[in-house]
């Protein structure tokens, strides 16, 4: 099969909804570890995939699922010992309040869910979210997915406030973290005004589209101060934060020191696999399941389950927490090398492996360089590194391979980056 | 592990929005075909579960999920063979003009990406769904699942027709289909009166959860000229119904002589791996993609769509419509003649592997027997055969067995039936 014509039976049998990464899509067959290899028997080291978290095909993972579906698959009417396994170890990982999970497949749901138990459990319906923050694809996460609604969508029940971005934002240095957090008191306010009383603040807590932006120190704990004296409750959404991504912490909120009402996850989480999950306190699931029950027909079932206590068995085993972190480090020093000798890297950031690179036309002005992230993104995949770019200005390289990228696949992407930022203008 | 501890460990893990089957909750271990078998090794009949559909854990399925998760497992902006050629495969199963499929991983998603788009491109919000159907557990699909949602809940931009049961509801005889549609009408003027334009007709095509409701000759065609001539597009829901469960067709909406504008799938798709999706027209798609992408991390991959190929395959190498057409005919007529010596059975209905048994105490003035659904369920499952109640009145024995059930496990569930209902009061 070449691949122009199964783009052309793509696009016939598939419809115009979907896009593809890079100028010339990549047509992947297999995938190994922290690689994946064309149909052309080309590698490329995988610098951007959140979601083959302990790496891609892992074998253990492949026969936990292999394990589980050759005897049984079904759902949570049914008594199981998996997912009351993974509900243990997914909450013995959280503070101790956060003691109930409830489990859905993809981070849309999860999200779903969370907002579902928020509205009920305060009676309330609003949502205060960052600028340009992505929470999913169903019609009530499209709503708060900033990055995706055009403004005039945006419903009167949602108020946003800016990413607490130290970079780019308006705040910065020892108080950022209170004056961004003063924007939270002003969006709810807003929709005071509106007649709109807060349900929940939402948020990514390494916030991931607008720039991969770590939460300046205080803020998130200031947040969820505000936000729970106005009688909302406090969302963490740990789909791409979560899992020992931030190398320093098992989720992303545990940097901020606090503790969040209700946490949402979901893609690494079955390693590929259809899995989410919602983390929260009894007493809010007790408040919830009293006007009605929860029912997901594959969340939960004993094979997607049996993905997730390998994936947790895997991170722990391997130390692949550990392993985000040295390496994260290692990735990021020699990234800021290459800042040395190309005036064009703006900014890097992040944690452990969840790192960014903002691409700039002027490190003074800060102008974002749009063309020459598309250009690198574009440059890197015909040399052998698959990477993305995010942010408003589509100017951030996003980097987040699989959680087992080894030293010598960072030198590898460090050397191909280098290769490619000379070459443009 | 003790079923009682495990319950234990499961209320305090995952809460109390969970629900379990059975006064005496059941603890499987193993599936394979139509049968299903806990940790004691006590085996039981399964005559409920609709998403195993091709028989629990299918070899040809499981082998189809565990080679491909050894290859590669990825999402939808790479290019792969497994999402085109289900998507090829799909469609060919349709209408010629219902042409492009879009892929989620659960049936609630499915319905989601439906509304979606329903309401973009007519511009509508206004949804007309029949009384007591269930679409969905998040938000959008929770307001139009009647089934769940309490009625001061229900927001202006639903309205509700009767479920077009000709058992039971006001309209029967050969007009019935006819006067069951005028409803739909009356329910687009009512929303028209809000100003409210109506954006979609939903509805699956064998009414479930209202009590396996085969809509009445005419009602469906007739339905959709309504709603097309108000502006809405017809959402045919096949999550139930789909695949050949019917037997004389592989979709529900077949046997209705009309063609949907939009299609959702789900349930029995993947066999039990998450994997549901939408098929509508090209121009279609095309309005929705004009005002933005669609991406859903995992639906689509190809781990997820090897099993979707599989279940494909299976169903028409081993001929299980013919054999879900047969065994259910053979069923039927059997629980007709179980009807002639229980004055308490008061309707079967349904075709292929969709049936439906409805217990009354009075067959005249048709009083559901809901404490006696309850029990022949319990009474069931403690005989080792699984079903469950559904309904309005919780009255109805729903029917949805695998589709390889064969006509000794036909006879062993009538038998076993036989039992129970006579022991009862």
């Amino acid at each position: 099969m070449n691949p122009k014509s199964l783009l052309e039976r793509r696009l016939a049998s598939m419809g115009s909804a979907y896009r593809l990464f890079y100028d010339e899509p990549v047509h992947l067959v297999r995938g190994e570890g922290a690689w994946l290899f064309d149909a052309d028997g080309r590698r490329y080291l995988d610098m951007y995939n959140n979601v083959p978290h302990v790496g891609h095909c892992h074998p253990r993972v492949v026969a936990a699922i292999c394990d589980q579906a050759r005897q049984l698959n079904s759902h949570t009417r049914y008594l199981h010992d998996n997912v009351v396994r993974l509900a243990e170890r997914l909450t013995a990982k959280m503070p101790a309040a956060l003691d109930t999970a409830m489990f859905c497949c993809t981070g849309s749901e999860a999200n779903e869910l969370a907002l579902r138990i928020a509205r009920r459990v305060t009676g309330a319906t609003g949502i205060v979210v960052v600028d340009y923050a992505y929470h999913g694809n169903t019609q009530a996460t499209y709503e708060i997915s900033t990055d995706t609604i055009p403004p005039e969508e945006v419903p009167p029940w949602v108020a946003t406030v800016p990413a607490p971005d130290t970079y780019r934002g308006p705040h910065r240095g020892e108080s950022a973290g209170e004056r961004y957090a003063a924007h939270v008191a002003e969006a709810i306010d807003k929709l005071q005004r509106r007649g709109v009383k807060t349900a929940a603040f939402v948020i990514d807590t390494i916030v991931s589209s607008s720039g991969v932006v770590a939460p300046p120190p205080g803020y998130l704990a200031r947040v969820a101060d505000i936000v729970r004296r106005a009688g909302g409750l406090f969302v963490a959404d740990e789909v791409q934060p979560g899992f020992g991504r931030t190398g320093k912490n098992f989720w992303g909120f545990e940097a901020g020191r606090f503790e969040p009402d209700i946490v949402t996850m979901g893609k690494p989480m079955g390693n590929g696999h259809p899995l989410s999950a919602v983390v929260t306190r009894r007493e809010i699931v007790d408040a919830f399941a009293g006007h009605g029950r929860y029912f997901n027909t594959f969340g939960g079932n004993p094979v997607s389950c049996a993905a997730g206590l390998a994936v947790l068995d895997v991170i722990a085993e391997e130390g692949l927490q550990q392993n985000a972190l040295e390496v994260g480090a290692y990735l990021a020093d020699g990234l800021w090398r290459l800042a040395d000798s190309h005036e064009c890297i703006g900014d890097v950031r992040g944690t452990g492996l969840f790192l960014a690179v903002e691409l700039v036309a002027d490190r003074e002005t800060k102008t974002p360089a749009t063309d020459l992230a598309d250009k690198v993104v574009n440059g890197l995949r015909s040399r052998g590194v698959l990477t993305g770019s995010i942010g408003p200005a589509d100017n951030i390289l996003k980097l987040r391979s699989p959680l087992v990228l080894s030293k010598d696949d960072a030198d590898y992407f460090l050397d191909t980056l280098g290769e490619v930022l000379p070459l443009l203008p």
